[in-house]
């Protein structure tokens, strides 16, 4: 009997424009529109195998080796929508195998650390949904696709499209009109560079979802920045990304992690994701802005202690000169970097920057970091001929 | 000639309303209504003593010891005041010494290290104008004297009184409305102490006159603040001092200390007073009212590290059992608390809380704290037999 399989690749998206609060849990629906900017795949990805046959007896997902349960609410609600589709195509043309009535085994495996603490469900609901769109050969639209991905993990139906992504909040009760779009695609904007860098945590966050609506509940000036403060940027922003504005992306950027992690301060008890590490961060971006006397670096730091630090390739010099003087004990450098770029960046904070610096480098900083990782903009879920699943056996290879 | 001499105490307020935002920088008129709690004069107090004389050559201050310029815009503001009211006393009775045309001599000190980060320029300003009017006899009110003193340092005009005291924002122009009022006396509500946690800090804070004009012109989040958020607060706060309901007033004050360090945080570019230590002291409160499922302990955190615990008389044992438990190895405890007593809180700790614990002590959050100020509730400024001056040479002691 024929086991059927389709893998694909997806992306991690970094919100520049925080999604924070929900106005329905089950359906994912959220309080405020969001944009974020999807990053390169050979640095951050979910590899998902999706597999379907008449002889597997029960659902099963492997995540990263481990066999997972499938049992979640969310998860529960992406596969009955998949299967829902699969079941209307088989429906007009009934020689089609009858895949939605049969189980699904899914493996799926990232190429980063999940331990980093980077959105990495994100990846993995898009990657899973995708696969089993590709298995079911379903024709819907990336957006349309994205709704399901959205009730998986909201931030996940961003992570259906690459380069500069919207998802658009919607008014539908029943969240048809909740979709991620794309407002340009990498090649629009493809000088976007990605710096991240993993802040070692002491205590373990407050999970987003139990967060944002604990602020949603609780923060006096939540409202305020639905309301007013995000629309405005929601336009502002999407404006930047189509101009290729950096100072303005940047700026809003930077403006609307702070408007975040304030909300975030303003809850009852208060939430804390930020630490003195990543503090320091902000305050050395906005030193280096100030040095060059030009935008050339933002920060954003999503439910967690970790900061994403975006710059322009052309910039990189200016950026790297300072962020490789202070974090060049942290690894993750000569990945991306030769002996001779980083030498560059050495002389050009020795000779160009040093000699008119008029603030002391925080050179300890370094030690609230594990590694820095360093990437870009990049595309969308990607078709692969990598398989994880053994098409005779049906289980992971 | 005679030396004219007068001399008076101040006490330090401590915010439970956050002073945030001026409308107005020359008379600071402030955006907001604030709320404070009046400290103790035996922990902390600021002791001054003025003097004039026709045969004194120019105005001088000795703070602390060291003579200090007293040219500054706000402090000239006060002596112009002071003077012009003196001079409508002279006019209308001419026996009395032309005080009004002499130079002033003023020696203030402080029971307390200014380095500790406590607002002592409230202390300082309310103590510098009342002595004066006690020098010149001025009939006025505290709430009139408190205006001058306003034009000094916004919030010494809350050191006026004792007690509870609130700053009514007003709305002349000209400031006229801008004044200091009593809430409740302290004997209203004795029971209220407060714990303060000088926290050390490795960088130095935004000055607050400039950090809060930046939240005024950058912070999106700020306006919702001084519209919706602090005057509801404001009538709140008043109620649960009348009522003496301290679970209402400890939520308000922790939410408004929370409000105003967000609408820092939403500045651009942010401003952080907190530091980690800030965060695990602000955690560890919660823990304790959430472990008493009661209301015991109340934080506030003005524009730096510091925290400022206020609980109640009846509640000691229980909040000091987990305080002392924490900061025990800080110095402040002997001079408020005697072995017996220490061993009573370390008692029922170990009796009453340690087994029932749900959560870690975070032991090494007394590294982060300089020492430990344990004070109460206390009565404005207070007349004093002390005089810094010497009356023969008008020069200190």
């Amino acid at each position: 009997m024929t086991i059927f399989t389709a893998s694909t690749t997806a992306p991690v998206n970094i919100a520049t424009l925080k999604y924070w609060g929900k106005r329905d849990k089950t359906l994912n629906l959220p309080t405020n529109s969001s944009i974020s900017v999807t990053l390169a795949q050979n640095d951050l990805r979910t590899l998902t195998s999706a597999a379907t046959s008449e002889r597997f007896d029960e659902d099963q997902l492997w995540l990263n080796g481990k066999l997972e349960s499938l049992e979640s609410e969310r998860t529960q609600h992406c596969l009955q929508d998949l299967r829902d589709l699969r079941a209307k195509l088989e429906a007009q043309n009934p020689s089609l195998p009858s895949m939605s009535k049969w189980k699904l085994h899914i493996v799926s495996e990232n190429n980063f650390p999940t331990a980093a603490g980077l959105a990495s469900s994100a990846a993995g609901f898009a990657a899973l949904v995708v696969a089993i769109s590709k298995l079911y050969q379903l024709p819907e639209s990336a957006s349309e696709i994205s709704k399901i991905a959205r009730k998986g993990s909201g931030s996940a139906c961003r992570s259906l499209f690459g380069g500069y992504v919207a998802w658009e909040m919607g008014t539908a009760a029943d969240g048809s009109d909740s979709k991620a779009v794309e407002v340009a695609p990498q090649d629009h904007w493809p000088e976007m560079k990605a710096a991240i860098l993993v802040v070692s945590a002491a205590k373990k966050d407050t999970p987003s979802t139990s967060g944002m609506q604990h602020t949603v509940g609780t923060s006096d000036l939540f409202q305020e920045r639905i309301t007013n403060v995000v629309p405005k940027r929601f336009e502002e922003m999407k404006q930047a990304i189509w101009s290729r504005d950096f100072a303005q992306f940047a700026e809003l950027t930077m403006r609307d992690s702070n408007s975040f992690h304030a909300t975030c301060l303003d809850s009852y008890p208060p939430i804390f994701y930020m630490n003195d590490t990543s503090r320091q961060i902000v305050k050395l971006c906005h030193q280096i802005n100030a040095f060059f006397d030009e935008v050339v670096v933002a920060y954003t730091f999503d439910a967690g202690p970790n900061a994403v630090l975006y710059y322009l390739q052309e910039n990189e010099t200016k950026v790297m000169a300072f962020i490789h003087q202070v974090f060049q004990q942290n690894s993750g450098w000569d990945s991306k970097f030769s002996k001779q770029d980083l030498e560059v960046f050495s002389e050009y904070f020795t000779t160009d920057v040093a000699p008119d610096m008029a603030f002391d480098l925080d050179l300890d900083l370094h030690k609230g970091v594990s590694r820095v990782i360093l990437t870009q903009v990049g595309p969308g879920p990607q078709d692969t001929t990598e398989c994880l699943i053994d098409t005779t056996t049906g289980i992971p290879k």
